[in-house]
């Protein structure tokens, strides 16, 4: 069992509201510095067996097919071992 | 100018029904061998100046406070280069 991670992000010539609404908030909630922020989805796929390289490739295909919105998404895959539980 | 990776994700405990839905469609679309779908959000902050680690306890604080609610979901902070730009 390995978990495949597939990070969906805004291009970044596509203008992110939530990002922006999230930029404009920090300030008021007293945190200086960050010049910009940006939202999208991170899908943890957990999956049976080895991870090799038609794995990762079926995974692309899955992100690119169904995960993300190509025309205004870019999307990465990487193997990640246990991280957040 | 770096860029800090804040990953918020439900906790396992906790329901995803967005997940659920994801995973439930990609046998549909002919995806097999996919035991488990997690959906969750990924904020990416481009933060002025070197990240210490006082910048990245603030970054915490922030996701702490205000990215996260932490009642139903874990965070994960880390620094990220250029990735998918």
């Amino acid at each position: 069992m390995a978990r495949v991670v597939v990070d969906v992000m805004l291009k970044p010539e596509i203008l992110d509201p939530q990002g922006q609404a999230v930029q404009r908030a920090l300030p008021r909630l007293g945190f200086e510095g960050v010049t910009d922020v940006r939202q999208g989805k991170r899908f943890e796929l957990e999956v049976a067996g080895p991870v090799d390289e038609s794995v990762l490739a079926r995974v692309r295909e899955m992100a690119e097919t169904f995960l993300a919105n190509t025309v205004i998404e870019d999307f990465h895959v990487h193997v990640e071992e246990e991280a957040i539980r």
